[in-house]
This record gives C-alpha cells, sequence and structure tokens, in this order.
C-alpha cells in the first residue's frame, strides 16, 4: 500500500509500505477515507523534532473497518468509524476520570497517512458514526480525530463556558476550533489571537467576538484592555512555545483557567508565573475519545462544521506538497485523499 | 506598643514601636488577642528572603476593634474579628469569584506581632466571630487567619473530596491542616507525607489514614503503590521548594489535582512535568476570606480544632524564642500573647 514517510526534516514521501495485519485480538485494521497533515507533524518536519530513521507518518483518522481481531466485540467490519491519535481501553480507572490519552494500556494507532492503518484497543478506541458519512460530512469527522478534539479539551480545560470571557491563543486549525468549542460551550465573548486575515475570517466565522493581532506583552495589554483590565477568564495556548505560554498565562485573570494544548516544546513555567495570578494550569494530549460520540452527534446533525479548516485537499500521492503548504502557512490544514 | 522587629536573619527583638492609626477612612484598628509566628516567616529568618532594613512582623491575627474608620459600616468597635493576611473590599469581580488575595484594592494588613494593628478595608477583611469568643478557641480562630485558610484552600485547589485519594506534602502547621481540612471535605483517604513522628500523630488525629515518611522519588514510589499504581487523586503542596513541588505532581495521577500553598522559592515547572500526565496545577497565596465565614462556624461549633497545630504559647516578648522553636522544629507552631 502506498503510505508516507518522512525521511529526513524537510523530506517527505509516499512509499510502498507492507499492509498492516492484526497483531493483538483487539486490533482493528481501518481503510482510511481520509487523512490529514497535523501542525504538530511540522516539529519533525523543521528540524525541531529528531527524525533518526525513515518514519511512516500521521495519526488523524476516518474510514471504514476492513478487519477486526477475535476480541473486538462492539466494533464490527464495515463500519465507519473516527478515532483518536491514543488507543485507550475506555475502561481503565483513568479512562473512567476522561484521561484517556493516559489509558493504563495506552497505545499508539497508525501510522494513518496511508491507505490502511492499525488500530489497537478498537473497542475502547474508535467509535462508529451512526451510519456511512455524506461525503461532505468525512472533513469534519477527520477534524473530530484530533484537531477539533484537542480544540474542544483546550477550552474545557480553560473552563470556557456561560458567561466567560475565553481568549485562544494560536491561530492554527487547533486555535482556530478552540474558538468553535468555546461558542459551543457557551462563551460570552471569544478572543481570537491571531495576524493573518484569512484565519481572523474563519475564527469570526467560529465564533469569535474579538481579534488581537497583537503578540507577547502587547498581546496580553490588548486582551486586558478588553476586559476591564483583569484579564480573560479562559485562555486556550495551541501553539507549545514559552513565548505562547507565557502570552496565555499573562492574558488570564487572577483565578482564571488556561488549557493549554500546544505540543509544549522547552517550556518552563517559573512558580511565580502561577503563584500569585492565581492562574489554573491543565492540559496535555486531548483525551479525545471523552468528546468523540459528542462530537460526532454536532457534526452528523450540521450543528457544527470544523471541517472547514481544511482549506486543501490533496491525493495521498501529493503528500509532500502538503507538508508544504502548512509548513509555509498556504494551507491551514491539509487533506489527503488516499 | 511592643512589636516584633526583624533586624536581620536570625535576628529577632520586641521593640517599642508607634502605635498605628487610622490612615484611610476604610481602615480599622484592632488590638490583637493572640498573634503567632508564620512558617513564611522563617524565609528572611533563615536569610532565604532579603532583610535590607527592620521589618515589623506578622500578618495572622485575631483580636477586638478598637477603632475603626469613617467609612466601616459593618465592623463595629468591640467586635471580635479573625482577618487574613490580605486585605481586600470582598467586592471586586475578582474577590466575588472567590480570590481576595488579588483584589483589585488589595492592602497588607499588620504587622501583626504587636499589641495593635492597622487593617485596611476593614469591612472586606474582617469576620466578626458570634460573640467574644470563649478562651479555648482562640487559638483555632487565630488558625484560622492563615494556616487553616491556607491547609484548606490547598485542599480545595487540589478537589479533594468524597471518594477522592489525597496526599499532603509538607508536615508544618499549613500541611497538617490540609489534612483536617481533606477530612472535612469528605476525602475517603488521606495521606500525610511527614518523617516526624509528633506530627504523624497530629496528622492522624487530623485524619489522615496513612503516614509514608519517604520523600522525593521514594516518597513517590510510596504513594503510587498505596493507589494502584497511579497516584493520588489530590496533591496539596505544603512547602514551597523545587523538591516539594516534583514531589507533588510526581505523587499525583493522570488527570489528577495539585494545590500548592506553600511560597514558592525558585520553583519552575517543566512543561514536560504537567503536559503528558494532565495534571491540574492551581495555587497561590490562600484566599483565606472566601472561606473564613465557614470555618468559623466549623470552630465556634467545635466541629474542628485546627489550634492543637500550636504547640507553644510564649509571651510576645519572648518573640525570639518563638522564632528559634519554628526554626529548629521544636516546635509546629507558636503562638504569642500580647
Amino acid at each position: 500500500m502506498r503510505g508516507v514517510v518522512m525521511h529526513a526534516p524537510g523530506d517527505v514521501r509516499v512509499d510502498d509500505l507492507p499492509e498492516p495485519t492484526i497483531q493483538q485480538p483487539t486490533d482493528a485494521i481501518i481503510r482510511l477515507a481520509a487523512a490529514c497533515v497535523c501542525g504538530s507533524d511540522l516539529w519533525p518536519y523543521r528540524g525541531a523534532d529528531e527524525v533518526s530513521e525513515p518514519k511512516p507518518m500521521g495519526h488523524e483518522y476516518v474510514g471504514i473497518v476492513e478487519q477486526v481481531g477475535d476480541q473486538v466485540k462492539q466494533i464490527k467490519v464495515g463500519d465507519f468509524v473516527v478515532g483518536s491519535f491514543f488507543a485507550s481501553d475506555n475502561t481503565c480507572e483513568i479512562c473512567r476520570a476522561g484521561y484517556q490519552t493516559n489509558c493504563v494500556h495506552a497505545d499508539f494507532p497508525g501510522p494513518s497517512q496511508a491507505q490502511l492503518m492499525r488500530v489497537p484497543l478498537a473497542d475502547g478506541t474508535l467509535v462508529a458514526t451512526p451510519g456511512h458519512p455524506d461525503e461532505d460530512l468525512i472533513p469534519s469527522l477527520l477534524a473530530a480525530s484530533d484537531v477539533l478534539g484537542t480544540g474542544w479539551f483546550g477550552a474545557v480545560a480553560a473552563e470556557a463556558g456561560p458567561g466567560k470571557t475565553v481568549a485562544v491563543v494560536g491561530d492554527g486549525a487547533v486555535g482556530l476550533l478552540a474558538v468553535l468549542a468555546a461558542k459551543e460551550l457557551g462563551a460570552e465573548r471569544i478572543i481570537a489571537m491571531s495576524r493573518h486575515a484569512d484565519r481572523q475570517a474563519l475564527a469570526r466565522e467560529f465564533g469569535a467576538t474579538d481579534i488581537v493581532a497583537e503578540r507577547g506583552e502587547a498581546g496580553i495589554a490588548k486582551v486586558r484592555e478588553l476586559t476591564d483590565g483583569l484579564g480573560a477568564h479562559s485562555v486556550v495556548e495551541a501553539v507549545g512555545t514559552q513565548e505562547s505560554m507565557m502570552q496565555a498565562i499573562g492574558a488570564t485573570r487572577p483565578g482564571g483557567h488556561v488549557g493549554f494544548v500546544g505540543v509544549l516544546h522547552d517550556v518552563a513555567i517559573a512558580g511565580d508565573d502561577i503563584f500569585m495570578t492565581h492562574v489554573h494550569v491543565h492540559g496535555g494530549p486531548a483525551p479525545v475519545r471523552r468528546f468523540l460520540p459528542d462530537l460526532i452527534e454536532r457534526i452528523w446533525n450540521r450543528q457544527i462544521n470544523p471541517g472547514k479548516v481544511f482549506d486543501l485537499t490533496l491525493p495521498l500521492d501529493q503528500a509532500a506538497d502538503a507538508y508544504t503548504a502548512m509548513d509555509q502557512r498556504t494551507a491551514i490544514k491539509v487533506l489527503l485523499q488516499p
């Protein structure tokens, strides 16, 4: 089968790979209906994460179940399914508390930038849609697999909700979908921090009421200006750098909440940054599985359209162009057709 | 009047000081019924905080109102009152959200290791007891002013409650009272981390179900062993060093909560410590005022006896001995009689 392999930073190719097989009786094999490139794939692409050997890529997926192991009871061959980038049993104490990305049996599905993929712990990891979706729903269901679920977790971790002012640091797909999540969760005011006109427009479409183009201290000052000098109740950090984390903490009012979902790279939080300010800090790899049934329902009912973050669609064989477009920010997010 | 002054690290004296006066129409002057030495007073005493000039000490207090400014409406001369170590208007948006230590008009009462003290924003800061207390209640009411309120906030910030296993790092007065708070809040299991027999005994009296004497990685391993390998749901950090913070984060299960109330000294939290573990982090100077009415009621009804942390009582004039006893850990906490 065809699959995307990163050979070195900047060097992405589509190679012939062996087809995945059932390895554990709890596995499923799914045929991808769509895959995509993640913002986090850009860390190794840009050399910020090491690429020590050729690495098959991808962790976001929707598709049709082609084969299941003997112990898979709920997921059936032929189901259209959405899964998360972590496999989880969804029954352990940590899963039941809503942290499936820390499941005591956590495993990794994929790679998903391919025609077929293996999903461990299929019954815990996958959620079947009510039927096979209309073609136009596929991008949104694919978004639920990671970027929507991650933005949603960021908004939940930041305790976005009715009466709250929510600020979002980062205008990638996750940041934009955190705006959508804040809106769905009932936030009163949503400040998108973005300096790109196209992303500002999508943020507004997703529910942003205010745009702040400034960054760092100037961005913090602007958010305070918009919030009676206090800062936002809830701030979602969707970048993962020291600067963005400090911008998020600084934009939060005393006692407010920072939800951070950008993959952290060399970030350290000084005690002084959170001691005197009473800012709550919570985040990490989103337990997307917690939110999937709800997200699928909202998509199925056409209540939300998170698939709009895919502003470029390419055949799988042009994956190199997809990486280039995201790296150069000419596309927000690229959907790959296997 | 007589008052405690720190002249330099290790050099505490009781000097003749001018009596405090009403400076703002919202001030009150109170005559101390009791004062005490705080664990945080030991930071400058030990030279960890600079003492650039002689500094009158103390921020924990109970006493009788002797004088009020023109704009003080609720607090009356003659009231027996308990206050927090931060003055707050208790009406601003941040106060109403429960973060009075970040009141937009926050100010500092005291110094309180003296015969008389000034309390700014008296109506917001002070809570009058139902009447003048019996003598035996005074230590507990004094504890409410800081160490109980701080331990309580630590337990609340760590989301201690029914069904939860709570671990407490630190066996000073705040840590011991975090044990008491966790018990009152309904925690199922309470692990006190202490290596001192007398403090272990008091922790058990306050509600600890388990004692862990190990520290650092060994302490973390022991807490995990007691919790099916997962870690505690809620961990209170009541020390304020890098080691104790890492011990607290490490002892928390994925998705669990760390409530930190030790005054942080050169602490930095690496992103990796909280990203993959999904640990919630929240703390800072306790908004004691949020809890005071409830704490006073529990004390008044003799439901709790937090005053037990005072294991030495000295006249104000022997304040130097009080500091020595706490520094050398021969006393948990010393009550000073003005």
